[in-house]
């Protein structure tokens, strides 16, 4: 079943199995006739075809009553709508003027939107709804192949989480991080993500990263990133092998991410563990990041879209700055606390990305959360 | 589970349950020590608090080794970040100016995000990932009440129509519309939908309706919804107890398109059969349409993006058309022969639409297909 493949990633270039349309056809109900009988005022109908049938001839002399979409009589040179023509019991009489009508009138020529051969999609391509009209229209058979699923596993860290629904004191925190991310990745059908937490200890993490490597293509861990003595992520990745490729970057939120990889190719990315740090740097980065290793070949381009601010301040980072996009489509820089407030990303549909030394107004790439 | 609601649509407001952060903690890495002790250039360490642990009392004139997310001692006023200490085996030396010093230092205040009782999600919220990390943090119980799965029904009518992997005849077309629609709407954790494909006589398509209304909310008809004599379905729609509410607007593609609805407010939505109508009517209209059975309160506005085409075309109607993002992120309108081309349909991102007489260059909204 072909269906299955939607939201995969198509592995194969497909070709168009046939030309499209298939077969001269009509683009309007109405009759079809030779080029030659268009200077008759009185044409006889001698048949119908509707779309779906197989051809029927024209005799000389003679129209045919045919429907949208139906194959042309291949003696035929055009088609008259209906509404220029006057029908009745087994005539019609052409109503237009004669010079209205031309050779190839309301015909759609085989091969006119692809030809048999045409390349239709190419290997590489994530299979959207649109992606599955062409499969659907133009592949040779229902067997697809597509890129295995990218398995990532997210592991949370952090003595002070705890999940919804159990006991709480203030000195813990809700982890959101671990649902926000699940989420992120949940409707991505081209990704397996499994999800687990972890104490703050190197050995605990070091082991959860050991397991996940077995069978994960990419690991996903917040919290314990940054520079201090609780900070275990950086050294328990090196502990299993991983070489650290960046540590801290330029960015607000997120300023502590580490990204790392094993020699074999797997993939380590520790982010901050502050929600609105998971939230847009994961989106920033660990989705492209993802789709690379999945076989995307052309990654979405973040839209350049109007923002509007109602403070000016700059930071000598890239910043990343929440918004809520308003009824008439503009956005709107939210305003928020800090990396911990969750109630404000809650609220957001995205954040935009603000260049160095730049105030948020003007024209920002904009990425959607979802 | 709460993480079952993903992609729901929320049926109850959702309050904090407690302030945000819960208690005061730590934004840094360093030492927690009381205003009055400041002025002392060494100060003993008498613990350490790690982020998840209850808080410890200070003694007068002494530190506390604090991390970020750690509970503030209650005695504490600040936190003098470590990179500002010089720390000894047992005491620390402040080495910032005083001047640098405030009560509050590095203190991320109780309830600065959000106050216990405070609204942080309401009713007819679509449950997004950003959703997910709120939910998490502030909900009351893990069992949330979301609104039931809108049930939709897609029928594809036309003779001509056959499935990929089906032989064809150059006079048949491979349903895309069918494989499409319900690409578009399986991502949608509110829609349950189901499909089929009917024969183009009145008698079928007034059958396979009247069954599909005992259980679904909406149903979208592909095809046969011209004014044609082949075109059964206003007709079956109004046998059925259908109230015809809207047939033929100026746009296109997509002109033919009709809506109707039962007494018992059920949605009938008539879509013409050629894909790239199919496409751009059901994400103009179908979907918003869905949304509001769906209980869905606010719904997503379509941003506004430049968009640039090679050609001056203007139509006196509502014009959708086809674009793909170029990797600078500008949208390009595609050349497109028609409303059958769907090989250009698979290779664009979305349309955008281009009020009557009007050049399709410009800023204009932009609706994405996925």
């Amino acid at each position: 079943m072909f269906e299955e493949a939607f939201g995969r990633v198509l592995a194969e270039p497909i070709a168009a199995m046939h030309d499209s349309p298939a077969t001269d056809v009509s683009a309007m109900d109405g009759y079809a006739l030779r080029w030659s009988d268009v200077a008759s005022r009185t044409i006889s109908v001698v048949g119908t075809v509707a779309a779906g049938r197989a051809p029927i001839s024209l005799p000389s002399g003679a129209a045919v009553r045919i429907f949208t979409g139906a194959v042309i009589p291949p003696e035929a040179d055009l088609v008259v709508q209906r509404e220029h023509c006057l029908e009745q019991s087994d005539t019609i009489e052409l109503q237009c003027p004669p010079e209205s009508l031309r050779k190839g009138l309301n015909i759609r020529k085989r091969g006119e939107n692809a030809r048999a051969g045409d390349p239709v999609l190419s290997a590489g391509q994530l299979i959207r709804p649109q992606t599955m009209a062409g499969i659907a229209s133009f592949a040779h058979t229902n067997q697809l192949t597509v890129y295995r699923r990218v398995r990532v596993c997210i592991i949370n860290t952090g003595d002070e989480l705890i999940s919804l629904g159990e006991p709480f004191e203030p000195w813990q925190i809700r982890d959101s991080n671990g649902p926000m991310l699940e989420a992120m990745l949940s409707p991505l059908e081209w990704v397996h993500a499994r999800r687990m937490r972890v104490r703050d200890t190197l050995e605990s993490i070091e082991q959860a990263i050991r397991n996940a490597l077995v069978d994960h293509d990419a690991i996903l861990l917040t919290g314990g990133v940054s520079m201090g003595d609780m900070d275990f992520v950086p050294q328990a990745i090196e502990r299993v092998g991983g070489k650290i490729i960046f540590h801290r970057i330029p960015i607000r939120p997120g300023k502590p991410m580490l990204g790392a990889a094993t020699n074999e190719g797997k993939l380590f990315l520790g982010l901050p563990g502050n929600p609105l740090s998971v939230a847009t740097t994961f989106r920033r980065y660990g989705l492209s990041l993802l789709q690379s290793i999945g076989g995307i070949a052309q990654q979405e381009v973040a839209p350049v879209e109007k923002v509007i601010c109602d403070d000016e301040k700059k930071l000598n980072l890239l910043w990343f700055r929440l918004v809520q996009r308003r009824s008439d489509g503009v956005l709107v820089v939210a305003s928020s606390q800090g990396s911990g407030d969750v109630a404000s990303l809650a609220k957001c549909d995205g954040f935009v990305e603000i260049p160095p030394g730049e105030i948020a107004s003007g024209f920002r790439r904009f990425y959607r959360f979802s």
